[in-house]
């Protein structure tokens, strides 16, 4: 195994990267921008270095600086956690070259599996279903207007380096398309330094549907179940949960194997998730593959009991998986709320500033994945997420009771930080949640006060 | 369902009650005594009522305080959680003449059980093996004589009202009997305000194993597994786990078995624990029942998916229980530590003062139980339990690791506060609790600095 682990990440995830380094025994190093000098990660992990100022560009998102830090202090492996570095062929590049394990798939499938256009035609050819549209980055304007002519609207564009649900476009009415196409182009050039788009056709109705998967490299691949991730407010998820409820478990199953054959196909190495859209007639759709641990990977854990970082760190160091196909067995309901540091009655506008109080609901079958603590700066810098909320319970009905009880817990007071804690609340409220009949269309549906 | 359950209690398991109850959709009630006016409980319940002064015996202990609190703020329901007068007949009684639902087993089992001379010829009759000892409270020394004799040496002498290894006294030489035997009866009556005292027969190398029995009053008894407590120290129980290590299947089973037998025979209602002693020849032995929620139950809790708050809760509104014996699946290992706040290097002395800072351990399948936060008095009138830290894997070397991870991470600091955090790592790395060889004796060989 490993010895040092140099996470390169920040908040929440680069704590629970560390808790598992630690039980496996690897001291564990973590990287932190001026911002976050005293953060929890930086006083858990057995040594810290700081990377650059507080802007994720020049620290975050810096390979150099990362590689550079994790060189210094004799690491052997870096864990790039999710967002950041951890889906970029390069960094996965140099940090293979500066003779430093990268956690996660070879440089080569992530820029394969990085370009959408590119993972449409992949996703295609180990015969996954996908939605109709434009099998190439978009050439011009009249190229957009005969595919979405032929697909048919509505239509969304999507930026070929985008991934995550960011800087995605809508287009309902052919008038709107040379428009909403140049500040696409616009958009995925100032996000992603990649200018280039697609289209394919967009999906009213759709629930989002996901695979964890698990592969050795080696061709084995197995899946922990899907989740269901369809509470989403502009296309940035909300709540998970698995199994995903009202599914026919016939068609999870299927949609759960079919993953599993394109992981194949790409002789997967890690842990990854397929994407899925399921429309009102059950057909399912292939979107993207996200290359990493995903935000709400501790639902997955929750029902299977597997933890999914230390078969990352298993596979990443030659050793295979620890488990079988049949040693996933899922138990009950696992649902996760995220908490962000927004305010839902202003736009969701993110609202920094000094957290002063800061209580994590606890009990039974909760757990909180959070780096939150009294004292803690909210900066604008990064994404807002305060906390993870996870419950379990054998059925849904109390699940969804037990994340209400536990969302009650949440206490977050500072000057000017808000948070969507009763938000989410009221997602959990709505008959239509309740019911298992949402959709991707739920909060847009909903009357945010 | 009841509709307002007063929690007779305090501490952590007032609040993990009230946090099963907040999920039912049931009103909670706190009590408290002064020094807990401002408790974690006291907050997070929809009222909370003061019943007397900071002394245990004129506020949790005080029945009449208890039930006029119930009464006053329209109570239909009282849970009396562990310790304190949950084990009490005439409360459970004088609950049941007030029109207030007690929340465990009816007044005339728990005296029936509580009569610890009693409970030994319930169980023979039942069909447990018991030590062998007096049938009934000794009446004079010639007779303790007489029977220590008989059983041979060692002999524990035990409390008639006793339990929960308070009390207990241990002779290995015929010279101390007299003086151990006054002393007995004196702490009895001291302690439990009934000086009658019996004898059996004292194992020195055994494990304590002890089975989770869930009952609804009508003749189902189910079991939910067995826990071994035998890290204890002065019949204090540190570290408990389930299931137990070490010990065959096919006894654990047998054990189980005999537990339900014997709660079949009495037509036990709610959760209730039976207590076994197992000798280095594998027999085991009856010891007494805790016919109450117990302090290790979450362990049960995190490898069966079973709350069991909510059971006890079912059972005592009627509803009979929610699960059968074939939906009890085990799965994995959990552990719980307990800290206390006590100076493991003075003697475990208590060490009362005022909690500054307060960090709980978190992260994937850890459950921390506890009422602490920064602010905490702990104060000499109560326990010194500062916290549970239970954790679960898949096996149990990965559940040592973690609990030494999460363990890591408990941080309590003010003026004189100490803890047995430091310790309870040692007893994880002792390699004859780690080679699962460990019995009630454990801690007494380790040389605690």
């Amino acid at each position: 195994m490993f010895s040092t682990v140099l996470i390169a990440n920040r908040g929440e995830i680069a704590l629970r990267v560390a808790r598992t380094c630690r039980e496996l025994g690897i001291r564990t190093v973590a990287v932190c921008s001026d911002s976050d000098r005293d953060s929890t990660v930086a006083r858990f992990a057995d040594e810290s270095v700081r990377i650059g100022p507080s802007e994720a560009r020049r620290s975050y998102l810096n390979p150099a600086a990362v590689v550079t830090a994790a060189l210094q202090v004799g690491a052997d492996a870096v864990h790039p956690g999710y967002g950041f570095l951890s889906e970029d062929p390069d960094f996965a590049e140099i940090c293979e070259d500066a003779g430093l394990t990268f956690i996660g798939p070879a440089a080569s499938l992530l820029a394969r599996l990085g370009d959408k256009a590119e993972a449409r035609n992949i996703a295609t050819a180990a015969g996954l279903p996908v939605l109709p549209g434009s099998s190439k980055p978009l050439a011009t304007l009249a190229q957009a207007r005969s595919i979405a002519a032929e697909v048919g609207y509505p239509v969304i564009i999507k930026a070929v380096a985008g991934g995550g649900g960011r800087g995605m476009r809508v287009v309902r009415d052919p008038r709107d398309l040379a428009r909403e196409y140049a500040q696409a182009r616009a958009g995925a050039q100032t996000a992603f330094g990649d200018s280039r788009v697609y289209l394919e056709r967009f999906l009213e109705n759709a629930r989002h549907i996901e695979v964890q998967i698990l592969g050795d490299g080696r061709g084995n691949v197995i899946h922990l179940g899907e989740r269901d991730c369809s509470v989403q407010r502009r296309r940035q998820k909300l709540v998970e949960e698995t199994p995903a409820p009202g599914l026919p478990r016939e068609l999870a199953d299927r949609i759960c194997a079919a993953a599993v054959r394109a992981a194949q196909a790409v002789g997967y190495a890690g842990v990854g998730t397929y994407e899925f859209l399921v429309d009102d007639e059950d057909g399912f759709h292939a979107m993207e593959v996200n290359c990493r641990i995903q935000v709400e990977h501790p639902v997955t854990e929750m029902v299977t009991g597997v933890d999914l970082v230390r078969e990352q760190l298993h596979v990443a160091a030659g050793y295979g998986l620890t488990i079988r196909q049949q040693d996933v067995v899922p138990r009950g309901v696992a649902i996760e709320c995220r908490v962000n540091a927004e305010d839902p009655r202003r736009g969701f506008l993110p609202t920094p500033g000094t957290i002063r109080e800061f209580v994590s609901p606890a009990g039974p079958f909760v757990r909180v994945d959070t780096h939150g603590e009294p004292g803690m700066r909210v900066t604008p810098d990064y994404d807002p997420l305060l906390a993870k909320v996870v419950v379990w319970a054998p059925d849904r009905h109390q699940a969804i009771a037990r994340a209400d009880r536990a969302l009650g817990e949440f206490h977050v007071e500072g000057p000017g930080v808000c948070t969507t804690r009763d938000f989410l609340r009221e997602v959990l409220e709505h008959p239509v949640y309740r019911a298992a009949k949402h959709t991707t269309a739920l909060i847009d549906e909903m009357d945010v006060r």
